[in-house]
C-alpha cells in the first residue's frame, strides 16, 4: 500500500487537529465522534483508497459515505490533507457562506449524497457499489458508520441486500466508541457482536482495534483476500474522543465542541507530529465515458377508448426508455407485478434490481446510484414509499435524481383497504424542494409523463392507479411538466372541475350527467400536481364565475386541492372533495362513492356552487 | 396443553376452509398465504395462547399480532374457530359494510394494532410485551411474521431492542414459505439462515417444519423451557398454498383467490375430519384493573420573559403529568438529552424507555403500548419521525392514541443544517385523520398544551424549538385545542400576522419595529395547526382589510400556511412566508433572515400588502 505507516499516523493526528480546531471556532459540531474515527479515515483515506484528488469527475475513483455524518470534520480534515480542500477552508465549517456544512452535502464535488440522518449511508453505498458493477467500473466503495446508527433497521436491510447481490466491492467499517448521543450504546465495546450479526447477514466480518493501524490495515488486506463474493466490513473497537484526555471516553462531550478556553491544551496532547514522506495518491487511469443526453422519444401506440391502467402504461414506458438509455435502471421492493416495472425487467434484467420488502434501502441505493449518474425509477405502492420519507427526504437534500413511482393510489384500489392506500403521498412529495409531481390520467399522458420524468433533472413522483381507465389522448398529444389539459369546455361552462388520475374520469362522468341536465362544466385534468398550472387554473376561474372544484383520491390535507388553493388565493372559491376519515374495505366504486369522490359528489358539488 | 393434537389439526383443516371460501366469495384476498400458516396459528391459538373468547378485555388475555396482515382471513378463521365470531361473518370478508377487512383493524376488539403495511407487526407486539412488564402482567404476546416482510429493517429494529430488554415474555413465529408477492424470497427455505440471524440479534430461535404439529407444539414447550430471559423465535418451514394442490409452493398465487369454478375441488382435498373433542379455553383470571381519568392538572411556574426552550418546557410537563398518571410512558431515540424527555427519566426511570436510533420501531411499540390502555409520549427529532412515517400512517389506521413530539423544528435549529431540521412535519402530520397539531411557542403553552394532549384521545403531534424564548403567557393561560392566542392588537390593526412557535416571537418583534413607524399588526399565535382557529383568524382577517399574513419555520407546502388558506378560503387573500429551499448551515438568526422567515422580512410583507 502507498506510504508507510508513519504517515498514516501523522495523517491521523493532524486529522484530530483539524476537527477540533474547526469545531471550536464554529462553536459547534461533534469532535469527539471525529476523534474516534480518525485513525480509521486516515488509513482509508491515504492507505486504502484509490482517487485523485485533482479529479473529482474521474468515474474510478473510490467512493467514500460518511454514514456517520455528524463526524463531518472529519471528512473535511481528509480532504484538506488528500489536497482536495485548502486547509484554510476547514476553519469555515457551519458558516452561513460555507460549503462545509453541519453535515456533509453534495455542494461539495466529493461527497456523493448528503448524511446526517442516521443509518443511511450503508445503502447509499451499495448504490455506488452497484453502480460500478453496472458500468463494469473497478471502483470499491468506503462506507464509515457510527455503532449507534447500526440499530437503524435501513443498515440491515442493506446488509441482507449487499449479501443477496454479492456486493464484494463494499467495505464497511464500524466505528464502535460505545456511547451515544444521550448515553451508552446497546453493544458498548462488544465488536464481536457486531460481527456476528454482518456474519449472519452474509457478510465477511473482521474485528479490529480502531486505534491500532497495523491492525486495522491487516484488517482490510484480509478482507480482500479472504472476502470472495460477500461484502466486507471492518468492527472496530475505538474511543469517542480518541487522543484527548479531557474527551476520550466520557459520557457527555456528544456534540460538543472543545470550548475555546481549553482548545490549546487539548491540541497539546496531539502535538508530536510522526516523520514521513507526503501522501502520493493512486489513482486508477481515467476511463473514457461519453455523456449521452436522455432520449425519451418513445412511441406511444394506444387506441382512444381503449382500457388500460396507469400502472401498467408506467411499466410499458420503462420498458420503452431502457432500451433507448443506458443510465437508467428500475428498482421495486417485491411489487414489480403489481407496479409493471417487470415490464423493465422483461426488457433488460440486467437494469432491474430487485429489492425486496425493504423501501428504505431501495431508495438510499437509489440515491447513490443517482450520485453515479444513474437515472433510477424507483417503485412499490405509493402507501410503502411512506416507509421511505427520511430517505426521500434526505434525497431532496442531495438534489438526487430519482424517479420515484407510487401505485394503487386512492381508496379507488378497492378491497385491500387502508394499509395499501396511498392517501398522504402527494402531502408527502410536496414539501421536497424541487419535487415534481405528475399525475397521469390516462396511459397516453401516462407514457409521455414517464418520459418527461427521465428527461429533467429532478425528483419525481408519478403517481399511478390500480384500476383500468379509458384512453382520452391521442398518441403524440405532449404533456409538458406544470402544464395541464382543458378535456371539456365550452362556452358556457359555470363551474371548473380540477381532477387528476381516476377523478378525471370521474369528473368527465359528472359533466356527462349535468349537460344532460342542461350545465355545463369544465374539467381540468391536472396531470401536473407540483408544478400546478396557475395559470390555466386561473383564467378557467375567471371564465366560469369563480367557481372551482377540486377532486382528488387522497387526504383533503396537502394534495392537488392543497395545490391548486395556493394556486389561485383568494381568486376563487374553491370547494375541495377527497378523502376525510380512514376508509375502509370495499369495492372500487362503493368506495369513491363512500368517500365523496365520485362523480355523483361531484354533481352535488356543482349544484351546490350554483 | 389443552386439546389434543386431532384438536389441532382439524382446527387447522377448517381454517384452511374458512381461509379459501371466504377469498373466493369475496374475490380477492391472499388464500396461499392464510395456508402456509394455517398449522402454526391452529397451535398458537389453540395449543398455546391463553384467553376468553367471551371476554376480550381480559387484560391477561394472551396478545396475538398478525405481522402478516395480508393472511387476515385466517386470523378472522381462528377468531371464529375461538367462538370470537360468528361462523358465518366469515364470508362477509372485504365487504364494504363488514368489519373483516382486508387487512385486520381494531374495529375488532381482537386485534391490536392495525397490519398490512409489513414489517411492523413484531413492534407491535414487543411494546404489548413491555406493556405487560409495566403493568405486572402475565401474558404473553405472538406475533406472526412472514419470510419476506423480514427483509424490513424494522424486524431487526424491534429483534434488537427485544433482546436488550430481556423481553421473554415475546414469541415470533415466522412463517418461511420461500415466496413472496412477486418472486421468491431472497433466502427461500433457509430456515436456519434466519434462525441465525435472530440468534445473532439476541433471541433463542428453533426451526420447525411448519406443518408438523408435533414439531411445532415441542418448538414451543422448548422455547419455554429454555429460552430464558431472551425473546423466543420459532422459524417455520412451510409451503404457500398447503394442502391444496394448485395452489402449493407454486409462484404466481400470491395475493390471488381460488376462482369460484375451482373452489370445490379444492375445498375436497381437505375434506377429511379429524375427531376430535371441541376446544377449550384456558383463560387468565380477569384481574381487578382500575380505569382512572388522566389527570392533567398540572401546576406551571413560569415568569413572563423568562427565557425558556419549548423542547426544555416539554421536558418538564411529562415529569409532571408522569407523577400524576400511571398510564404515562416516554419513548425517544437516543436524544433525551435533546428533547428533554430526559426529564421524565428522572422523575420515573420505570417509566421512560429508551429506544436507541430507531425511530420505526419506536413507533410501533408506541401503537403495542397505546393498544394496552398505555399514553405513550414519543419524541426525537422532527426530522426524525419522518424516518417513522409508514408506522405514523398505520397508527393512524389503528386511531393510537400516541402522543408524538418532535423538536428541533426547522431552520431554527441553525448550524447543524438540513438532515436535522425539521421542514416537512407539519405536512406529515396533517393528512393522519384526526390527527391534532399542536405548536407552542412559550413555555406555559408548551406545559399546557401537553397536558391537553394527555387528556385527549387522538394522535397528538406537538412540535418544540431548539433555542430559547420568553414566557410571554400567565401561568394559568389555558390553550384549549382547536384555539389560538392574540397576542397584539389594537384599533388600528391594518394586516393580521399568524405565526405560531418561534414565528410568534418574530412578528412581535416586526409589529414592535411597525408600531414605531405608525403601522399596527394584529398578531396571532396559531398555537393549534391543526385544528386551526379558523373562526379567529377569519374574524381578524376580515377587521383588518383581508389581509393575512402567516409565517412558519417550516416548508411551503403543507403546514400552518396551507391550514390558514384552507380556513379562510376566499374571504382574505394569504401571504405566506416560509421556508422555500433546502437551507444550509449557519447561525439562527442568520437563517430566519436567509430564508424569509424573519421579523424584517415580516415588516417587509406587511409593507407590501399596505
Amino acid at each position: 500500500m502507498p506510504g508507510s505507516i508513519d504517515l498514516l499516523k501523522e495523517k491521523g493526528r493532524r486529522l484530530r487537529i483539524h476537527s477540533l480546531r474547526a469545531t471550536t471556532a464554529a462553536g459547534s459540531g461533534h469532535p469527539s465522534s471525529c476523534l474516534s474515527a480518525a485513525d480509521l479515515v486516515s488509513v482509508i483515506f491515504f492507505g486504502e483508497m484509490r482517487y485523485d484528488p485533482r479529479d473529482p469527475g474521474n468515474p474510478e475513483n473510490d467512493r467514500f459515505i460518511l454514514s456517520k455524518g455528524h463526524a463531518a470534520p472529519l471528512l473535511y480534515a481528509a480532504y484538506a490533507e488528500a489536497g482536495i480542500l485548502e486547509e484554510s477552508q476547514l476553519i469555515t465549517l457551519r458558516r452561513l457562506d460555507s460549503d462545509l456544512e453541519g453535515h456533509p452535502t453534495p455542494r461539495l464535488p466529493w461527497v456523493e449524497v448528503a448524511t446526517g440522518s442516521l443509518g443511511q449511508g450503508l445503502s447509499a453505498a451499495l448504490g455506488t457499489a452497484l453502480a460500478a458493477r453496472l458500468d463494469k467500473l473497478a471502483y470499491d466503495t468506503y462506507a464509515l458508520l457510527g455503532d449507534g446508527e447500526c440499530a437503524e433497521g435501513s443498515v440491515w436491510e442493506a446488509a441482507a441486500l449487499a449479501s443477496y447481490y454479492r456486493v464484494s466491492n463494499l467495505y464497511a467499517v464500524v466505528d464502535v466508541n460505545g456511547l451515544g448521543q444521550s448515553q451508552h450504546t446497546m453493544h458498548r465495546f462488544d465488536v464481536e457482536n457486531f460481527a456476528e450479526k454482518f456474519r449472519a447477514f452474509g457478510w465477511h466480518a473482521v474485528t479490529v482495534d480502531g486505534h491500532d493501524y497495523s491492525e486495522i490495515i491487516d484488517a482490510f488486506a484480509k478482507c480482500r483476500r479472504e472476502g470472495g463474493p460477500k461484502p466486507r466490513v471492518i468492527v472496530a473497537r475505538t474511543f469517542k474522543g480518541k487522543g484527548v484526555s479531557m474527551l476520550e471516553n466520557l459520557e457527555g462531550w456528544h456534540g460538543k465542541p472543545v470550548p475555546k478556553q481549553d482548545l490549546d491544551a487539548a491540541l497539546a496532547e496531539l502535538s508530536e507530529p510522526y516523520g514521513s514522506d507526503g501522501f502520493r495518491p493512486n489513482p486508477r487511469p481515467r476511463p473514457q465515458r461519453e455523456e449521452r443526453a436522455v432520449d425519451i422519444d418513445i412511441v406511444i401506440n394506444r387506441k382512444i377508448g381503449e382500457s388500460v391502467a396507469t400502472r401498467e402504461a408506467y411499466g410499458d414506458a420503462l420498458a420503452k426508455l431502457v432500451e433507448k438509455n443506458d443510465r437508467i435502471v428500475a428498482l421495486d421492493g417485491d411489487t414489480k407485478n403489481s407496479t409493471f416495472s417487470e415490464r423493465l425487467l422483461e426488457r433488460r434484467p440486467d437494469r432491474f434490481f430487485e429489492m425486496f420488502i425493504a423501501e428504505q434501502n431501495m431508495v438510499g441505493v437509489a440515491a447513490g446510484m443517482a450520485a453515479r449518474g444513474m437515472i433510477p425509477f424507483v417503485s412499490t405502492f405509493a402507501a410503502f414509499l411512506t416507509r421511505a420519507f427520511d430517505q426521500i427526504r434526505m434525497a431532496g437534500v442531495s438534489r438526487a435524481n430519482i424517479k420515484f413511482c407510487g401505485s394503487h393510489v386512492g381508496v379507488s384500489i378497492g378491497e385491500d383497504g387502508p394499509s395499501q392506500m396511498g392517501l398522504e403521498d402527494l402531502a408527502m412529495f410536496r414539501p421536497i424542494p424541487g419535487s415534481i409531481i405528475l399525475y397521469p390520467c390516462d396511459a397516453v399522458s401516462a407514457e409521455r409523463l414517464v418520459a418527461e420524468a427521465a428527461r429533467v433533472r429532478a425528483i419525481c413522483y408519478i403517481r399511478t392507479t390500480r384500476p383500468k381507465a379509458p384512453v382520452l389522448y391521442a398518441n403524440d398529444e405532449q404533456f409538458p411538466i406544470g402544464g395541464s389539459k382543458i378535456v371539456r369546455r365550452s362556452e358556457e361552462d359555470r363551474v371548473t372541475v380540477i381532477g387528476a388520475g381516476i377523478t378525471v374520469h370521474q369528473a368527465l362522468k359528472a359533466a356527462d350527467t349535468l349537460a344532460s341536465e342542461g350545465i355545463r362544466i369544465r374539467v381540468i385534468d391536472a396531470y401536473s400536481v407540483k408544478p400546478v398550472d396557475g395559470a390555466t387554473i386561473l383564467a378557467a376561474a375567471k371564465q366560469t364565475g369563480g367557481n372551482l372544484i377540486v377532486v382528488e383520491d387522497h387526504y383533503e390535507e396537502g394534495g392537488l386541492g392543497d395545490a391548486v388553493l395556493n394556486a389561485v388565493g383568494n381568486a376563487a372559491r374553491v370547494l375541495k372533495l377527497a378523502v376525510r376519515e380512514i376508509p375502509r374495505s370495499g369495492p372500487p366504486e362503493a368506495l369513491l362513492e363512500a368517500y365523496g369522490i365520485s362523480s355523483k359528489h361531484i354533481v352535488q358539488a356543482v349544484k351546490s356552487l350554483l
